[in-house]
């Protein structure tokens, strides 16, 4: 069964995963909330990331840095200059297209990526390529649109006050690399990640949360020497498949690793791996890994004038680092968990939908669901008990029969049913059912805290 | 002995807490970055914040809405027409005040929170105040000016795209109310609270990261019935002194409860108390609690014609939920947490600087500490597995001698020195030393990760 995206969308719109954004007052273009679900998951994703990369890796370190920065660090990562889409307008109905997927949407097997303006609009007339809302071939120039925010800091509204909001966060890395390595004295190799909002202005966003304006981002810049041996991309290509596969458990089947070509690499990469994941309406990218030679630090250290190379500590040698650089999306890892985790199972009774979230991530792990009136009290002091002493995030649901219980905890991919029942007085035991298989066990309540940690970590 | 700011500000730089914003380009205006430690900590403060009041509360559940809304709640929420400092212009020097600050720093006692611009221009003028620059009398009228960062969403630059950052993170609560209680079928009373960054162009930033124009909040929205009898105001002012002494360790000496005068209540509350801390510039506000009845959700339902009233399922009565809003900084909390534990000691043999962090918050749990060379093998391969298998935090250092990595660690807040000696082959055990008694404890290999665990916890 093929999955459709807007079933999944209107599943976690009535579950509580996502809403639509300012949904009251129509919404805003592409924008969306996290409900109380789907902020706890997007809150088990993300510390997951840093427990794997930061916390239990001996050579990363964190860091937070400001939306805002110095409008010179754009200048020099050449955001300022570059970072624009090749828009064009169709002079007959008025429409506005971004050249180069007009070109790839209609011969899919193209990657127009480096091509200049020039280019695009050649290709554009010379294959006769339509426009896709009123099939006239009359499209004006291209004209580049920068993708950055742009807004006024300060008290007067000028030129020199003018500042961005980070397209990405890896500059604000790249920015504070002297700082970090002198303050924490690291040596090459070290890794500085950080987890973050960044803000692009898409011309064209789309599929659910796949491509927002406002999204959130985990990189991880990874310093080495130049004269390292060691093939530390293959090392983070590795460490990224392991945190997929093993953490956040998606599936090897439903994700490839795609080796960039020579002419779509970016000039100063040697070498670009994308991951991508099989979503529903396609394949898109879900984790890219660059090589990014000393480009970064180089740039910031031409337009700063300060001094960014390294002085190895063995060979007293001066340079500086190249980086590797992993970086992904917090929203397409969490819609890539979603798309894979949604299914829909005939049961001997019915039917029923479940999301199969791996236990680590749910954002509920235990419901206690009292089986009766009488178990009510008993199974809401069972319930406080656990909330207030382990922090474990957990619901209490006393509403309906219990089938339809079960069933709300199987949308929302809670892994633990726990019911109270009539024998729990007097075996001091209640039944826990498991999510997926539907299993039930007796588990002693002063044991159930073990058991949830242990089955849940 | 009184703590200056300089000094620890430096004292957070050289460590790694805290650097300035875009550094390497002279900066930007009060804007700060974290380093790996501040990162850290400023991870575990809100992790011990959402565990507190959304994981372990029996009422709240967490969101996570977006930093760029649509702009009708902003509208709605009065943020266009009021959120705007009164500035004035000296007319002799040129420079530009904030007329309320002008007349507060001058008359210490005195709040003119709720006087209009004629009020302020009437005072200023009759007790004379002078500028501060030039001590002369001559102020232009007052200008509004709006607090909030525009920018422009979209592909068209016209009016219509214009969007705002949010200049706080309860709008998006409010805005997702009715989503968020039928997506949860929740009763009143209950909670929502998210974390988040917020913006607001401040005139006069300062005082370090106290205030600065980007900054993260943490809000809990707390819904109940007009009709409920129960005290929440006093529930909520029990339940953040219980997390500031309990879980931050805030010591009650430090900070201190302001209640609102009648005439600076908003007109929409009927009670507000600050939690203010003593800073070492002053005391400041920490943590804002404020009963701000039916007016948010009035506001919204006027402006956006949704219905936002809630069917109370046992008197079948609909009505708009009443709001206790308890509202943090967590830069603010941050620094109250590092003022408190900054502490410069003398020793027997010279004298430390120590950060008295609680360890729950400690960046650190643990350093490991080779004693001499034929230990790194071993103390490295001791830390691979703490790390790697628990994921609690913690860093190995082998440089320099013991006396001067004790005094980093101690600098740098990490409770556990532990360190590996000439006996640890024999016994199986090393020695760990306590941060702030300097006491020391043989403790077993195989025990050090359940020992850390439950002295951080």
């Amino acid at each position: 069964m093929k999955l459709e995206m807007e079933k999944l969308i209107s599943h976690l719109k009535t579950m509580g995963f996502v809403f639509q954004g300012s949904e009251i007052y129509g919404g805003l273009a592409n924008s969306w909330d996290y409900g109380p679900l789907g902020a706890e998951l997007k809150n088990n994703i993300k510390q997951a990331w840093w427990d794997f990369f930061i916390k239990k890796n001996p050579y990363n370190i964190g860091l937070d840095s400001s939306i805002i920065m110095n409008s010179k660090v754009w200048e020099a990562s050449g955001h300022i200059g570059n970072f624009n889409d090749p828009l064009i307008d169709c002079k007959a109905c008025n429409s506005r297209w971004r050249a180069d997927k007009l070109i790839e949407e209609k011969f899919t097997e193209m990657n127009v990526g480096g091509w200049s303006n020039e280019q695009l609009e050649n290709f554009i007339e010379e294959k006769k390529i339509k426009c896709p809302k009123c099939d006239k071939t009359n499209f004006t120039e291209i004209r580049k649109f920068a993708l950055m925010f742009k807004t006024n800091q300060g008290v007067i509204e000028d030129m020199t006050s003018t500042v961005y909001l980070r397209p990405e966060t890896a500059q604000g890395i790249f920015v504070q690399y002297k700082n970090t390595q002198r303050a924490l004295r690291k040596q090459l190799p070290f890794g500085i990640g950080q987890i973050g909002k960044s803000f692009r202005n898409e011309i064209t966003p789309g599929n659910f949360i796949f491509r927002t304006r406002e999204f959130e981002q985990m990189e991880l810049e990874f310093f080495f020497s130049p004269n390292d041996s060691k093939n530390w991309f293959q090392y983070w290509l590795d460490n990224v498949q392991d945190f997929l596969e093993n953490t956040i458990k998606i599936k090897k089947e439903n994700y490839l690793l795609r080796e960039h070509d020579k002419d779509e690499l970016s000039h100063y990469s040697s070498r670009t791996v994308d991951i991508e994941f099989k979503y529903p309406f396609g394949i898109g990218e879900l984790w890219g890994i660059a090589h990014r030679g000393d480009y970064d630090l180089s740039q910031h250290q031409k337009v700063s004038g300060e001094d960014l190379t390294y002085l190895d500590p063995v060979t007293n040698e001066r340079y500086l680092a190249n980086v590797i650089e992993p970086s992904v999306g917090v929203e397409r890892l969490l819609l890539a968990v979603l798309c894979q985790s949604y299914k829909e199972e005939a049961l001997e009774n019915g039917e029923r939908v479940v999301l199969s979230l791996p236990n680590n991530l749910a954002p509920y792990k235990f419901a206690i669901l009292p089986l009766q009136k009488q178990q009510v009290e008993k199974a809401n002091e069972i319930y406080l008990n656990l909330i207030s002493k382990t922090g474990i995030s957990g619901t209490f649901d006393d509403k309906g029969n219990i089938g339809k219980r079960y069933r709300r905890q199987d949308a929302i991919g809670t892994p633990y049913c726990i019911t109270i029942d009539f024998d729990t007085d007097n075996d001091g035991c209640v039944t826990v059912r498991e999510r997926d298989s539907m299993n039930q066990n007796r588990v002693p309540i002063n044991q159930l805290e073990e058991y949830l940690k242990e089955n849940t970590k």
